[in-house]
């Protein structure tokens, strides 16, 4: 058997998040259904991030046994031409049998894309959110450090039963939380006057995440911004643990998982996590 | 009567033109709809440019003449509020009563995306034609400039029967064509290794243009690319007559109608007009 790694990016307008699901399309369910046409196998796509309904990847990554004979490039090949356009495979290499695309992952980068001109391009509405009101960015950005180290994070998730862990540990770990200016080059519309350098992008990198937390963090600095909390305000919400006092599940549309860390090679990671031994997500 | 100047961005997937046509989404009845919602009156919209079936614009003007006391601004207002987040008035105007969208226009500039790298970004694939082969780019910037000037377009034009004005004038002057890598902070994706550079832009500017003008020079430059034509078969091409021996239409969802100019102020355009007479497009 072997094991194919895979970097997707997908844009998530028309699917029903990553997780397959009866009579829905997902990714892992439109993968999984390829798969199965090129290989004759019953192939199960590990991912590293199962994202919601609506929410983009840059860079997801996965995994997938087969006992085809096909060379990973000649899996990418086979997987864009049959793939919707909308899922494109960036890479794919053969990695040794123990790599897991989820257990192995030591750090995620998610980015939130605000936009605030007063015309939002009608090429950008399925990957912004549209958000043209006054914003006091310093204050964001002195909140958004705030949300950086290990917390409790249940005032900023889905509650608990919504997610499929039921017993869930609420304790994530987040390397860096930053609210930044558009950086130069990333709008394509830049040149003929969009844009203008009136993008917001916020980063979360974390280690592993709750359901919606990205979309809640990224909701309460839009009430820091609009001067409704103040960034003194987040150590006390972390500590009452109410989901509803915090800022609400901004929609998933503006929402990208950029990438996926790991360590290098594979086979050391999987050392490495037998003592580090990260908290698995939603398990 | 007012006379309102609207310049519009769109992104042309979802509708079959920008000409009204009775049962289907058009850009012009999309428009004419909202404003008739939002002035009670039968409001036709007149555009620069009838941009086909999938193709989109940055910048395309139209102008409306409404008895209606808004301004320009709560026009623009009103519009972006109600118009599908596909269609956006970017600028909205109070001008002369003599402006006409039309037939003051001294010229126009579509832009053709040609995607070169193997992957195409599944966010890309609505807005460039997907193009990973071989291509000689020093004879398509040669073949390229060929088009410059005035010439009778017959080979590079959808069948005149085809075209609204049966006895149409196939003569055009094309001011600018060239042939050029995509400039810097033109991808939105390039700092995630999208893109690298490997996108050609056609950009051809010039008074007026036949139907599927555009898409034929850019697919003529195409078979120049690969080397099944030579930059000096133009000539021949021109020449002939015949449409069947130049390169095929490319897809509609590379091109984009760029910006319209006018003569500045409206008026002088006016009395320009009279002297210079352009040939009215698809009249």
């Amino acid at each position: 058997m072997k094991n194919i790694r895979l970097t997707l990016a997908y844009d998530g307008t028309d699917f029903h998040g990553w997780q397959i699901q009866p009579g829905r399309a997902t990714i892992q369910g439109t993968l999984g259904d390829v798969l199965q046409r090129i290989t004759g196998e019953r192939v199960i796509v590990h991912g590293a991030g199962r994202t919601d309904a609506g929410v983009h990847a840059l860079g997801q990554v996965a995994h997938f046994h087969t006992a085809s004979r096909l060379t990973a490039g000649a899996f990418q090949r086979a997987l864009n031409a049959l793939l919707p356009p909308t899922i494109r495979v960036v890479q794919a290499e053969e990695v040794e049998p123990q790599f897991h695309a989820r257990w192995q992952a030591l750090g995620k980068t998610y980015l939130y894309r605000i936009y605030r001109s007063p015309v939002l391009p009608p090429f950008l509405h399925r990957y912004v959110l549209y958000y043209p009101f006054p914003l006091d960015e310093p204050a964001m950005q002195e909140a958004a450090r705030q949300f950086e180290g290990r917390h409790d994070f249940t005032a900023f998730a889905a509650p608990a039963a919504d997610d499929e862990e039921g017993g869930r540990n609420p304790e994530r770990e987040v390397f860096g939380c930053t609210v930044a200016r558009l950086p130069a080059g990333w709008s394509s519309l830049e040149r003929f006057g969009f844009g203008q350098g009136e993008e917001l992008l916020v980063v979360v990198r974390g280690r592993s995440f709750l359901r919606h937390m990205v979309r809640k963090i990224v909701g309460t600095l839009l009430e820091v911004g609009r001067g409704r909390l103040q960034p003194g305000d987040i150590a006390a919400l972390f500590e009452a643990r109410d989901r509803s006092r915090s800022g609400p599940t901004v929609p998933p549309q503006g929402l990208f998982l950029a990438s996926v860390e790991y360590a290098e090679p594979w086979r050391a990671a999987l050392a490495s996590r037998r003592d580090a031994a990260p908290e698995p997500e939603n398990r």
